[in-house]
């Protein structure tokens, strides 16, 4: 049977700034391993063993800010079968899951889809396999069928499924969809045995989810669709018509599906019960609780001392952090801000993140890293006339041919050897070598070796702006 | 009469980390205005007027890590009448008073010395005056005199001065000297009128504190003056016998003489009342107390967010602070490291640095910014083979010529025009113009200009250490 894991990979993540930026948000941050969330929900369900389903291909839904990222995430994790779907306007789930299944069904005869949220940990993959191997097997039957996770405390932050209570089977009938709750409901739910976290992930087949959105929600199906027949393909990344697209409703899976699903309808929902260490990585608190703690409880990550402090989760990035006589908080270090938090209202980190939208400071969405399809750079100093620069540019790849109407720059090579082309010149500079590129000389950065090149480019001039650029030619369509 | 203040600027201020370090510490920091404490002090007393008492010289004692900043200090403040004293070893107060006593006496007949603390806030600057010319006034008639400040809440930080009770005069008999007491003994003197905390502002005549420590501590006095006439002067700095100013004991102007001068003895000292706010700014505590508060009690300085954040003291250098949801917190940012304490307990910082000089951390010293006598530079990135550092060149200031034997450097300059010597070669540079120095080649980087020049440099080599430095010639004796 063929196999799609639908990822969704599309959202923002302000509850973990600055960590997880706009530019760079959580699912694309490397917490407990060398991995980031979204590379581990992917090399997880590719232990599913192919005897019986087949990985076909991975449709990832992002949007176009993080379109380098995925790539070169992917790249890192030597996955090449998938299709990057890029909404061009974030509309929860529902809208990226019926674009995905009408994709799928173009692929594929009547396959099955694996829909997986990137913000999780699950502790343990082969119960996690198991589970899904379960759940494609009802799906083939035509189920609907999500994982439920069975709660260890009254959580205010997750929805809820209600479930019969049949003590044969492992598999119980979905009777609803509960909402998150408030404390006091959460705390009674937790003593009845029929009801689970929704872990929001959902296995079906592409057909099924089509049939169910044409019946629940028949706009979204009919925008949906028009926007998948229109859509275009460029540097290989699949674009939604935007108008159409745009039409569709901002709605999630379960509203736009799921919690219609009564056992009285048609379509009937069946829940396994995975049975591992399961959290929805959404605030620092939820990191805290699944991190590796010292003695005294502290969440720590890089180069932090503790003096008499407990409770705490503790991220340096960049500088030692010391944090002493304190509990229960959040401190987190990035190259350009400092958050420090309490750890019992991990939720007003976001409002503190919108004060910030409010008074648009940069911060917000930028890490000082940026990432590009050639690598990275990142700004280690800067000043009205000038700006310093660290660049790597990855092997074999190549910033655009450009010019600066108002800057000039000087390269100096660290490491490696770059390749300089500089209005007819070409020539190669290695460690310690240097060039310097004019205001509007037509100019070309690349390293054709196989390992990373880098260097130190310090630009001068009246105007610094990243817009100041004329791109004559580029390998990744930003040329145009 | 003349007078020499005796500004005591030797200290290292762990209380203060990582604002205050033992390369940079708090009496040069600018906290509230434009100026150090180190200047304030020495504008505070420029403030008496020269009719009756004329201030002919300060006496400056430090160490020699510090003597380039003095310099630079004394610079901005426009203070060319002073000398400076650098202690081979820090041995508290008592010895580095006395020596300044014995160069006094060379320098005027029978001068008056107006000891001066540098870590202090004071108020009211024409109250202070008025004080200290009471105390001069007495201070001529031979008393020891003293400045007492009112107690306006229990202070185990603090020694106490027993004073007489004598409601028709403004200045008192000083009775004993108590050494910091402990809570319950702080609590109960803050009910009793003739209880004053003790300022550490002392006011006597030059012969009057030989006389006393000859009396009190004769070893101190036959050490100090041998070290005074085994001085050295180099570059304008005094440089007491290190073998004879060792030999004295670490012992301060209280313990010394101040507490055993009773009643009784020879040596009566009186006590001023200094009626106006006074505190010794030895934590961020009372850096806090005397900072403007934002309307919940925080103090902030820099880039700096606060969300439902209260009674707190929060400090950005360089990054975007974001504090949320906390009270009574410490956060201090500087380029290198980041402190978060809790503000209740504002001594156990002192335990944090200790902590960290167990360790042997760099950053427990220095900042990224290191002054010159030149200037400063600052890193902003380093790696295995290469420095970014951008460096600040003071008007009319040169480094030293000189070379190294496994670094090339590039120079960018960002501001400015620098004067470039590389081997037989003198050129200038402006802003965006660059040049190269080889690997074993002699070269000196000035500025001839009235304004400060700063540039980029981008060291690359096998061997990056400071330490890779031969110089030739040096304008601060630092060539030989």
């Amino acid at each position: 049977v063929n196999i799609f894991p639908v990822i969704l990979c599309g959202g923002s993540g302000k509850r973990l700034w600055p960590l997880s930026r706009n530019s760079h948000p959580k699912q694309f941050l490397k917490f407990f391993s060398g991995y980031s969330l979204f590379q581990e929900t992917i090399l997880r369900i590719s232990q599913l063993s192919p005897d019986k389903f087949s990985i076909i291909k991975f449709l990832i839904v992002t949007n176009s800010n993080y379109r380098f990222l995925v790539l070169q995430q992917l790249k890192e994790i030597s996955v090449e079968n998938y299709e990057i779907i890029l909404e061009p306007v974030s509309l929860n789930t529902a809208p990226a899951l019926t674009f995905s299944a009408y994709l799928a069904l173009t692929l594929s005869d009547d396959p099955l889809l694996v829909v997986l949220p990137c913000d999780q940990f699950i502790d343990n993959t082969d119960i996690f396999i198991d589970a899904i191997n379960q759940a494609l097997s009802f799906a083939e039957r035509d189920s609907i069928v999500t994982l439920g996770v069975e709660p260890d405390r009254p959580h205010t932050g997750y929805g809820y499924l209600e479930v019969s209570v049949d003590l044969n089977t492992n598999v119980q009938n979905v009777i609803s969809f509960i909402e998150k709750p408030n404390l006091e409901k959460a705390s009674s739910l937790i003593y009845k045995k029929n009801y689970k976290w929704n872990s929001g992930i959902f296995i079906l087949s592409a057909s099924i989810w089509i049939n169910a959105i044409e019946c629940f929600t028949p706009d979204l199906a009919t925008f949906t669709l028009d926007s998948f027949n229109k859509r275009s393909i460029l540097y290989g990344f699949i674009e939604p018509d935007l108008e159409s697209f745009t039409k569709n409703p901002n709605i999630s899976i379960d509203f736009a599906v799921m919690e219609k699903c009564t056992p009285l309808s048609n379509f009937k929902i069946k829940m396994i019960p995975l049975k591992t260490k399961w959290t929805d990585l959404g605030n620092f608190e939820s990191i805290w609780k699944f991190s590796n703690l010292d003695k005294n409880s502290n969440a720590i990550y890089g180069d932090v001392v503790v003096n008499n402090t407990s409770n705490s989760f503790i991220h340096s990035s960049n500088k030692l952090v010391v944090v002493s006589d304190l509990k229960n908080i959040i401190v987190v270090e990035t190259s350009d801000a400092v958050l420090i938090a309490n750890k019992d209202y991990p939720e007003s980190v976001k409002d503190v993140v919108n004060k910030l939208e409010a008074t648009e400071r940069v911060e917000k969405d930028f890490h000082k890293k940026v990432f590009r399809p050639w690598g990275f750079y990142e700004i280690i100093d800067d000043g009205p006339d000038f700006k310093v620069k660290r660049i790597s540019i990855d092997p074999q790849a190549s910033l655009s041919l450009q010019s600066h109407k108002y800057r000039s720059e000087h390269w100096v090579v660290i490491k490696g050897i770059a390749q300089v082309n500089c209005e007819n010149r070409s020539f190669y500079l290695k460690e310690g070598e240097s060039t310097f590129i004019p205001i509007n000389t037509k100019h070309r950065l690349s390293n054709k070796t196989s390992t990373n090149v880098e260097l130190i480019e310090i630009a001068t001039g009246e105007y610094l702006g990243e817009d100041d650029i004329l791109r004559f030619d580029d390998e990744y369509g930003r040329a145009i």
